[in-house]
């Protein structure tokens, strides 16, 4: 028996009728606006080159680790589903490990977007199972075969108006160039800045990478004064090519102030590979306060993703490869860790930093109180693991009745999922609504209060955060 | 056009028909109860001098910290304000800027009583704006040159029947004094003692406190046992003044359990500034332990407020001065701090220790267990930024469970802002008798049971609580 | 007057009429289910020797410290009740104490739990008071006259088809074998393996445990070969007489990787009592690690229950003993702390590790991303002072969104209050009713997948997380 696939209407609203519908009301006022995605991990190569996606497996599971990494949770081993290094597959019989374990998925965020690209996408009407894995695969061959399943086409008919790719500094961004010469698309897509790899000093790779880095300008590896110029070099580069924002990736969110031989000493130790641990992070703060710094120079948006243990599990990662589902949270401290560079930067007010976490606990202790005064701190959207429908109710309540709706950035869909994106973005926007709702349902906010931040949170918001103009 | 600015009478309760009545009955059965204000900030001169207040944006802004630090979020320079330090500005002005960025309040603990005041108290009906800013500052400078707007007369129309104010040690406590024997004044305003300058020897202003704390008493000032003398003294005569507790703002709430000894030898180096940070976390600690035991001698509640990094922001420091919006929160630790004083004292029935905090987590790992086991502990109400309704309902939430509603110290306003003083303590019923009704309508309590506790938490808990006859 | 004491028939379930229908189906689909209890304290001889209960006060209050704590917190002089060492009392006595104080309770688990039981099993209609104490007591002393009172009778009756009791290493089992022999008895009633005090080396008494361990296999103490052979041969003669799981009660879930040479040379210094703390937390540690390697020879569950301080109030533990209620929860971590442990065993799909946690920021934080990529992790039921309806709702909401329901434990009571299992595990269904429920209602769960779960999460998926076949 096969058991069917639908979308509630009045899904994620809230349980009691007159207030859903309130949120049914406030979500129909922007559930058709275009996608505003400041901050994501698509390859521009995808929308560059246009190919049409090849399978169901390929585009549901061998990349997304929300999704792998409940399989192999579950006892699957991920070499059967292809990821990372792993020998290709066939996918049919990859998907059909997938259908059979549907049940995982129930309740979770990624069951939620699955079943919104399934039916929304494909017009599948069935529940992926054992019985319905062939079915479905089918269906989904045959779709993707057409022309309005390509890349492109998807692109327009979410529709999307911005797209922001996650990139390295060294980056030729000759993909994005050549997009945005491509008479043919009419999409905006930009890269971001990330520049871990050329400041975690930890990793082997540091001392290659800077030797890259700077050669790329012609300066010699063993000085901080040419390294902070290619670093400077490399973001003027990307803001020629549209960037709007830089990200970093750091373990701790820590900032320290040194002056420039301070800096210099942990410079040349990082590049000869002999600091210690604590000197590693040292530095790392160093660059971090230091591209606060170049952010007020230049205009970057600052990002910062920071308290992940990264590659949790060893054998994972020498089978499979990094961001195969197990970097794990670690609890994060923002409010000492940021004092150096907000003390420096902080009251400027064309810097814009935009704070993620995943330890919920900052959310009312630390990230409210501090967007709360600092015109350069906003509240980022919960992210990753907490990217879910609860989730963002519990943030939105933990940070609004401290620092209202002004200082959140609006949604950031930080997918590499290309097609969960007006999934991921169409929740949001019903969260949001849900939760407006009740506070007006509670006398909290005026109707036409709630009517304006809704179309600021899925609109204005971002552009103003990210500088979208 | 003006968007009308009203007061849902129903406001912050459940969404659900139900159980909103439920909720309804419960606060009318405490709407019109007297005010107690166990710990606050009021200055003791508002009702000695009893004069009119100036305007408008003295009222709401110039000294309300929740306030214009949004204000500061949002690119407002806080010197157009007159805060802190500021030159002199002209209110009408400084009231324009408020009413232009009432937007910005929205969903906040601050728009909720900033809108119950304009409504209840000046009878506003238009939402704060550029445009109605002029009208609503003139219909309010009207009214405060009405009698019934001078602080006194506001005093018992709210109606106040117990107000704590927070006071330096070495106070003469003149202003106090002349209250309690003014005949036309029948409001109780007590003292509060709170001896942070005196124990934080990190502070420059340390030694000059000390030694006048110690000439205060005629003992010498490097002697730990005339420093202690001097301490009690000005305990004694905050307790002749009618102080029912004593309130420690500490960094973090570490106890440490010295012998005499060991006490004059720190306390020798803190006077002499030679302490160590470590001596200094030392000095405090043992001097909160001691604290306690004077506690047990003399019988003031001890009130304990950790976990803020004050003056955040150097440059707003040095413009505007302490309390300017730039506190703030840290992670705080009570179970292991905490532990010296409790295993010494914490079996005390006679000792009062109220735990407050501004980090959640610690509500049900901590704050609850704690109060749940010790006679002497009980868990103080949510405080400053998390003193808002979706905060506060977390709170019960997270503490009843554990300890029930016996533990609980009662509604604390702790506010410098006297007119939001009724709109708090409102806010409090409001979202207490949510709370309870939605356990009556679970079947977790019986409604009895809910109309003793709505009863015993807004009038009862506070008094026994804070030993107030 | 006395006051009726009831219990609603809806109790626990949503508000919200639509949603408490849903769970209500649900609920009643699973309401009428076996009882498995894979984790507790029952006292086996409690079954063994099929004596009745003495008296009210026993029965509910001298052995409950979830109950008497709350006596101590409002000024009960422990003795009183006859806690722990204290002299014998008079039951009645004490059983009027506990009714006079019977308001403290409501709101708290403690109070829903002692009404389902006065309810359900007793068949009391009256609140306890001061006036209502002696006519309960006598009823209660009535009806534990009767043989359906027996424990075996309510073993059968509330029904329970699995029992776990909690052991030392060195216990002879021999009432579980006396059990399993005794044809008139049919239930299951299993040991669990828990070494705490053969590993903690913090304590006085471990020498002599580790020398009673390894003499019960004749090998010597100063080996620690011998001692891990002494270790694994408990752990076998558990599994001979049924068990299923072993318990780890750590300060904190670290683990570490030490040869064979590094923990000879530890835990050397442990016998001879020379290790400093760091040793001693390295060694706890090492043997945490070395556990999970023997769990993955012998097939034991481990089960980590972490972050509590223990004996918080020395003056309470010299004058009543340990557990009596002043054990306090403190901040965890289990991202790095596991690292070791699941870097090398983590992948072993026959290795089952349930995690405990009174921290709940580590829900969605820590254990939700561990137990959705691990096959070995599974994220454990709300414990203790977060066994709660409230806490767990919020632990569902924190972890299913990552985790969705395959990875949890299922319900544990983990009691030694018999007569509380039932309304313990009944709470539970209610209580993942309800979240289920309100998933249906938001149109992110089939209703037919939340029938499916409901079953699971009551049945199948304790059975399956802790291999009971």
């Amino acid at each position: 028996m096969k058991t069917p696939l639908t979308l509630d209407p009045d899904r994620l609203f809230p349980v009691e009728p007159h207030v859903r519908d309130i949120a049914r009301d406030l979500y129909a006022s922007v559930a058709d606006e275009p996608i505003i995605s400041p901050h994501g991990h698509v390859d521009p190569r995808l929308l560059l080159d246009n190919e049409p996606f090849s399978d169901a497996a390929n585009l549901f599971l061998t990349y997304d680790h929300y999704v792998f990494r409940l399989l192999n949770s579950a006892g699957v081993d991920l070499h059967e589903l292809g990821v990372g290094k792993s020998d290709p597959v066939d996918p049919r019989a990859a998907w059909r490990i997938f259908c059979r374990n549907w049940r995982l998925f129930d309740g979770t965020s990624s069951g939620y977007w699955l079943t919104h690209e399934l039916v929304t996408l494909f017009g599948i009407d069935c529940e992926p199972s054992e019985e319905t894995a062939d079915e479905i695969f089918d269906v989904i061959q045959a779709k993707l075969a057409q022309p309005e399943f390509r890349p492109r086409a998807l692109f327009d008919s979410f529709p999307i108006s911005f797209l922001a790719t996650t990139d390295d500094p060294l980056d030729t961004l000759e993909h994005h160039a050549a997009l945005a010469k491509d008479p043919s698309f009419s999409g905006r897509v930009v890269p971001t800045w990330r520049p871990d790899a050329y400041v975690n000093a930890r990793k082997p790779e540091f001392r290659a990478r800077v030797e890259a880095l700077t050669a790329s300008v012609n300066v010699p590896v063993d000085s901080v004064k040419g390294y902070l110029e290619a670093l400077r070099a490399s973001r003027a580069r990307f803001i020629e090519h549209g960037a709007v924002s830089a990200d970093f990736g750091v373990a701790h969110p820590l900032t320290v102030d040194l002056d420039d031989a301070e800096l210099e000493l942990l410079y040349r130790k990082a590049v000869n590979g002999s600091l210690n641990p604590s000197e590693a992070d040292a530095f790392e703060g160093a660059m971090l306060l230091r591209f606060a710094g170049m952010s007020v120079d230049d205009g970057l948006v600052m990002t910062i993703h920071p308290g992940v243990f990264r590659n949790h599990h060893t054998e994972s990662f020498a089978n499979f490869g990094a961001d195969t589902g197990h970097d794990i949270p670690v609890a994060t401290e923002f409010t000492k860790a940021l004092r150096p560079m907000l003390d420096k930067y902080g009251s400027n007010r064309d810097l814009h930093v935009v704070l993620f976490t995943l330890d919920e606990t900052v959310y009312s202790r630390e990230i409210a109180p501090l967007a709360g005064f600092y015109p350069s701190v906003f509240i980022g959207a919960p992210w990753w693991f907490i990217d879910a429908p609860d989730a963002i109710g519990r943030f939105r309540a933990a940070t609004t009745e401290t620092a209202g709706f002004s200082r959140a950035s609006g949604f950031i869909d930080d997918t590499r999922a290309f097609l969960s994106i007006p999934a991921r973005h169409d929740m949001s926007r019903r969260v949001d609504s849900s939760f407006l709702a009740r506070y007006v349902a509670q006398g909290r906010l005026t109707l036409a209060a709630a009517e304006h931040w809704i179309k600021q949170l899925t609109v204005d918001q971002p552009k103003k955060v990210f500088k979208i103009d």
